[in-house]
């Protein structure tokens, strides 16, 4: 018989590098080994299986033709054997086994190899605060525990629930619990936003608004210090710094560790982000590979290593892994952790650095911040959707895009094209000219992303300069703080109104369609914040003042689009 | 004052060229000149203007912040002047002055440039058939006559329309007419598909399928050879080889071509398909640019010229004409046709070349046809989404990809994220690789755009052999031209059945998960065709059955996902 193949670990990338290296290298024998009962199943429909969105957990396990992945359908179908409920002890190099034990029977055995492939995934990290191990406390980490949880649900034992983590597994299950259960759901965030370091602060309240219009009570910056057990032995309450929650389940959603014993105990070269890899995915030993959760990986923008725990990623890995199994030197570029997420009514995305972290990275980092259309605006269905492009001031080169948008295609449309081009080391010039498809009810003449980019140049350029969010926001908050900034509001005076009757000296109007005839009016000694709905005519009003010798201005990049999905607690209609 | 920029044409290219270059050298004078009295409106609107998606044409005229663009808005706002109801006469390249003619009080004035745009669009091409000039006979070329259209509409006068021209405008019009308004609306391509050239025949026939499904009669291959007068004298009746079609109204959408006799006259360098332009957009005159519709473009993909006659890139441009004009060197790569389409419940895309097209240019061409799903197949509003992807043998370059789904962004999701990548010369593997986002309300895990690239893999690697679907569908209409094919059906022995029974003979069966148990009662006389719903499992079962020696086999790609919305006569359910 041809080569011995195994692979351990049969969720994602596992199966993936066993089936696609079976077809070929069809001689060679394949053993998945994995210490669960219940394989290769979509590890992220979990949140919707627990909201009922998807009716069974079978179908999770499912392939698009209906068929159960399970052991005979592997050993049929794929020719794959499948050996469940088997744990790997060790790997033994020199011998080139895997020493491995039946979970149910305790019977061990040697499962010889000659390429191995470890896709062990990755294990929740467990917050280490008391009371993290009571009953009624999950991490979303097997479909065992969806499936309890959710039998919880449908038997009405469930009416609070508390997330602690709100990143996005964290947030899905609180959606879960809060949309079709009716639970009174709470998210707890150590970090003073939700989606640390994926987007910037800006969108995070945006999400932050839209989840708790829709019920869900969210508390960033505090972070939970303890589970109470109540009367009957179960967790029944968070407490955090500022607060006592009561509940009836909690689900620690606060990341993943890449589970790397295995290899680190064979001796193989391991980091704090994973089980190291060269480019083609072989691990320090070259007759065992890696791929899934359980690696370290390359970011394709920064070129810093880090953990890219996706169902995306692994599937790609996995194929590599086969390609290069079978003698197909196939390389793998990295990761940049391109994210798309449902969030009630509204659809959150990102890929590449958010601003955060692409100064933390070291570039010389800006964002466009805009507030386009999703398509003509004259169509019935547009809405706007705030769009951020982040660059690199010196290079050009775009660092990342975020977007958030109603619940449909919009922003994965905007946030696919911008990760393809980011790959490819896109610059603002090729965004600008990217040509993206167009008819009114898809997109606008030129798309949001295009739109970005030439906000990006014009900044890039020195053309348009941008008051920063934050700042904005603390002047906001304190007027004193900035005295000699004046807010020049440009939109229609019936919008203005409000704004005008309640910071009065703080705000100033003119009207965009005025301001060649009037400019001449603006107080000359005054820091101008100009102020549109979109942030777009609020830079032709500065490269006008420019032109005009009054340069002391700023940009609100994005305009009241934006303020008004953040909600800010001085918004006056409020 | 500053230099004196005079631009002719107020549509798209010419206004974005204006205000963008206004912005970068204020001290400059611009003048839009115009024929028309209105100008710098959303013409790929009008045929939701038409339908009543768009309730009123001063909403084609407005920014997104409801200030319609007409002389004032473009004086006050932009700086700009706009000159309309004016006709270019001439241009005196000498003396560097416009000739032009007021229309409405016939006044002539010459208007001198230091630096000239030509911005002069297309005009619609009319067919050269007797009665193409009744009354009732329109074109689709200005808001005047889709006010006219609209108000026939709206008063009744309009029962039955006939379009000519089953290019994207014709088919727009034609669901205007059909949908809101309940027109008994027909139809008529000379061409023998649909879209020709833009998308191959498989997918035009889907098109088709549902566009006739909406009500809509479609006649493929029937050039209008007449149009007859009712005894009202207006437009009656269109004629064919095949049949003649009473009407109320004739739309003739069959093409445009560039309005370069302005540019011609004064002696530019033009060709059949536009003005030629540098890649900085300067016409054989240095002092003078050219966008729009009205210019030679490069195909990003053949490097052959063609018309390109798009308001994405009319504005793309006009940005770029604008950069040049102040002296910052911004070049166009060219462009690739971009294109999305909403027909009724549907949506149709495409980027990059068909492969008709691809052939046509002397491409290795080969398509990876497939019809995955466009989110998680547990999500409860998956589809499947018949997604094409075009690629070069030799170079492994993707050439271009088409998608058509329901009516929402998925496609556009695909085929921007397709576009990014074949701009920058995307090969097959970057295909495979791109991160696209994922979460199961959107995508899977392996996207759509990756899954076709992994099938173009198998295919330019020779491990998936297809049976094309012209090829296919002629043996299905006749099995008696190839009789030493036989379908090899490997999906459910329940969907099976009814194939089984109308076709006998020519149609085996051994289901997919039996196939390594059972592949030995195949017969070894026979060319199999490997059918299942998407082509996945075909590919599976051919390169094991090729591990096996049985080599002599096709896989149908796409599945019966494809030939479903196919509907081709021999459908057994039908």
């Amino acid at each position: 018989m041809g080569e011995k193949i195994v692979i351990v670990g049969g969720v994602a990338a596992g199966p993936k590098a066993a089936c696609h290296a079976k077809r070929l290298m069809p001689q060679a024998e394949f053993t998945i080994i994995d210490q669960d009962s219940l394989i290769s199943y979509g590890g992220c429909g979990i949140p919707y299986y627990v909201s009922g969105d998807v009716a069974d957990e079978d179908e999770l396990r499912k392939t698009s033709f209906h068929m159960t992945r399970n052991e005979p359908f592997f050993a049929d179908a794929k020719g794959v054997t499948a050996m469940t409920s088997t744990r790997a002890l060790s790997i033994d190099r020199k011998e080139k086994c895997v020493h491995v034990q039946n979970v149910q029977t305790g019977d061990k055995q040697a499962v010889p190899y000659d390429k191995l492939v470890i896709a062990t995934g990755s294990q929740p990290f467990v917050l280490p605060i008391p009371g993290n191990d009571l009953p009624g406390v999950y991490t979303i980490s097997d479909l065992h525990k969806a499936i309890d949880i959710k039998s919880q649900l449908a038997t009405g034992k469930i009416g609070t629930a508390v997330v602690i983590g709100g990143g996005a597994i964290g947030l899905e299950m609180a959606e879960a619990f809060a949309d079709l259960w009716g639970c009174e759901t709470s998210v707890v965030e150590f970090m003073p936003q939700l989606l640390p370091r994926i987007i910037d602060s800006w969108f995070s309240v945006m999400l932050q608004k839209h989840m708790e219009e829709m019920g869900v009570n969210i508390y960033c910056g505090e972070g939970a210090s303890e589970i109470k057990a109540g009367e009957n032995g179960h967790a029944a309450q968070v407490v955090t710094p500022n607060r006592t929650i009561d509940c009836d389940i909690v689900v620690m959603a606060t990341g993943v560790r890449p589970r790397a014993q295995l290899a680190e105990e064979a001796g193989l070269q391991v980091s704090p982000f994973g089980i190291v890899v060269n480019d083609r995915l072989q691990t320090s030993d070259p007759n065992i590979y890696a791929a899934g959760d359980c690696i370290e990986v390359t970011h394709i923008v920064s070129g810093q290593k880090f953990m890219a725990p996706l169902g995306s990623l692994a599937n790609r890995e996995g194929r590599i892994v086969g390609d290069n199994l079978a003698g197909i030197p196939t390389t793998y570029p990295g990761a940049m952790g391109s994210f798309i997420m449902k969030a009630f009514e509204r659809s959150i995305g990102a890929t590449g650095l958010c601003l955060e972290s692409a100064k933390a990275a070291g570039f010389d980092a800006d964002a466009a911040i805009t507030a386009p259309s999703d398509r003509a605006h004259f169509f019935p269905t547009e809405t706007k959707i705030p769009l951020q492009m982040v660059f690199d001031r010196r290079t050009r080169r775009v660092l990342g895009v975020q977007g958030f948008g109603p619940m449909n295609d919009a922003i994965l449309a905007r946030i696919d094209a911008a990760a393809a081009l980011i790959a490819k080391g896109g610059t603002i010039d090729d965004f600008s000219l990217c040509e993206m498809a167009y008819a009114p009810p898809f997109a606008t003449a030129l798309d949001a992303l295009n739109a970005a980019a030439n906000v990006a140049d014009n900044m890039q350029m020195n053309r348009q300069r941008n008051v920063s969010i934050p700042d904005f926001m603390a002047w906001m908050a304190d007027f004193s703080s900035q005295p000699d900034w004046l807010a020049l509001d440009i939109r229609h005076p019936k919008e203005v109104k409000p704004f005008k009757e309640k910071f009065a000296e703080a705000w100033s109007e003119l009207e965009y369609k005025e301001i060649r005839a009037k400019y001449a009016e603006l107080p000359k000694d005054k820091t101008l914040l100009i102020i549109c709905d979109a942030g777009t005519r609020s830079y032709e009003v500065q490269i006008f003042l420019d032109s005009v010798g009054i340069t002391n201005t700023r940009v609100l990049g994005g305009g009241f689009n934006l303020m008004t999905r953040m909600e800010p607690e001085w918004w006056p209609e409020k």
